[in-house]
């Protein structure tokens, strides 16, 4: 007996909600983007049962440390929706793993795909996965492999869901926790383009009603635009910083729960951030969320990033070297010691 | 300014619908089953921005390959949400995933979750996640990190998407691709338990309108418990087959597109695999499935595992070996050469 797709016949998966052929177009037209990030390193890819990943180069480090990160865009795919744009969600992706594993020290080795909705389309998947082999490729990682999947009845119709693992790998002597940063230290400021990948409920809820293809002045632009802006890598500015000899004694990428949530990860329980408002710009989509929302400010940064992508500490003595290499930077706080009962992140006017 | 969560204000996280206190309450739940995982290379888990895993044991390897799969259960889900039963999926997972690299000779390092849903229930996402370490630490693999994410709208109220990622290594000279693969080899099947993650759209079409709690004779139990029986593991096997001395040619494991999409990915285009049914018990909800749906059996093949969960391709002279060394195994088929136009799985009664 020969094996068919037998999709034709009385119950056969195509009539059970789920296309087989979807999914394998989806492939096919993905698989030239995910074959450009693939180097020498890539043994197996798509179509083996697991991507295989050439890891000899690690045998030159003292001691190897991989470092791994799962992260999802949220509802930005709401806006990705709304605005029947998707080859900008699969890059927010990329960058936010990319960063989640940097403020280690890691570098970027590869990365693992998952996106899932009640109905394949085979070119809003494409485009999906194009953004991430893109900004994969900007990273230098390689889009390793990945799960397409097609639930009818688990997702709301038109909806989808992006997810994925990135792994990296740092020399342990080269891994950053947070433990050489010491009082009097500075904060070091990578502005944020947006909301990058957090906050979206809220945004969606405050902006809901308004026409988000009309221009704002002051957005510069529209709001649809201003929602779907890019969540930036900082792995270049962290080159750049490295090369320029600064001595980094920490990074918080800034995401979900805001400045309080994650600055506070890196400090141990004797150490607190002051960050001086005013001292970093702070995008207007932001303010028009603040304003039209009546969101009160602790609560703004609580769920957004508000301006701040990435925080990075360094000695004082360290300030004028990293502006210096970084025209993009900005000076927003200082590490103070803290008594017991004060919060670990303040937010001073 | 300090911050607090300000879940009261007007505006707020929870009002938009995502609660962040929930996913604070699973995350506390899960934390002392994750830890269970964790062994000396675990150097930072949960809160840490990324998962750090110490792969000092990479360099005593020859040529140390990372082999990584991503996968989800489908709907595997709504057979768990209609039992009211969520310890189970998150093992059926990471065995999938084991499975997924096993097949290349990789043994797993590490496993990363994601688990989202409309509205976080922890206790929900604690069985599940519980689940997942309980399968690790049998996998001798460190559930290393995850998300869990709140979606609002794009999920199904009452829905939940399991997907996670595997990491494995193998030396590169004991990687298995098929290559070693000849004519006259015989195909060792090992048993599948039930369905295990794929098929689950059609068999929930077929079966539906039954009561899944009521006892059936063919089935020895419930419908239910049939559809949640967990995907097995064939790590263990694989070992015994190993240390019985049995060359391995291949490994196909049998998954979305059954037999025929699964066991042509480890054969050369000169090379065909033949089958013959009834050299293999095939669990009867499979055959409730087809008569209660009038499914062909060209269509069964294609969408089931039909009692195949993992096929061991090995030389002739090495089947009575293998099988002393697992009682439960069955030689089910043999490789032949192929002629242009013939189908490389061959199914024949």
């Amino acid at each position: 007996m020969t094996q068919d797709s037998g999709l034709n016949t009385p119950n056969s998966y195509a009539s059970s909600g789920v296309s087989i052929s979807e999914g394998t177009r989806a492939i096919d037209l993905m698989k030239a983007a995910v074959k450009s990030t693939h180097g020498p390193e890539v043994l197996a890819g798509i179509g083996a049962f697991g991507g295989m990943f050439d890891a000899s180069a690690l045998k030159q480090m003292q001691s190897p440390v991989l470092v791994a990160s799962t992260d999802g865009v949220g509802t930005k795919t709401k806006v990705a929706a709304r605005m029947g744009r998707w080859d900008t969600v699969g890059q927010d992706l990329v960058n936010h793993c990319v960063n989640d594993i940097l403020v280690q020290g890691a570098r970027p080795l590869f990365f693992m795909d998952y996106v899932a909705a009640a109905k394949l389309d085979a070119l809003q998947i494409a485009a999906v996965v194009g953004g991430m082999a893109l900004a994969c490729k900007q990273n230098g990682c390689a889009l390793l492999g990945g799960e397409t999947a097609e639930m009818p009845g688990v997702y709301v119709d038109g909806e989808i869901d992006v997810a994925g693992t990135i792994v990296g790998v740092v020399d342990r002597a080269n891994a950053l926790d947070g433990s050489h940063i010491v009082v009097g230290d500075v904060i070091l400021a990578l502005p944020s383009v947006g909301l990058h990948t957090n906050g979206y409920s809220l945004a969606r809820k405050v902006l809901g009603e308004l026409d988000w293809s009309q221009h704002y002045d002051q957005l510069n632009g529209t709001i649809g635009e201003a929602l779907l802006a890019t969540h930036r890598s900082y792995l270049s500015a962290y080159d750049q910083l490295v090369k320029a000899g600064v001595a980094i004694h920490g990074m918080a990428h800034i995401t979900g729960g805001g400045l309080p949530d994650n600055f506070d990860r890196i400090l141990r329980p004797d150490l607190a951030g002051v960050f001086h408002t005013g001292s970093w710009p702070v995008a207007p989509i932001f303010d028009m969320i603040q304003e039209l929302g009546q969101v009160p400010a602790a609560e703004m940064f609580h769920v957004f990033n508000m301006g701040i992508g990435m925080c990075v500490v360094l000695s004082k003595s360290q300030a004028d070297a990293a502006q210096k290499a970084l025209s993009e930077s900005y000076i927003v706080g200082e590490i103070v010691s803290r008594e017991d009962g004060e919060a670990q992140v303040q937010i001073v006017g």
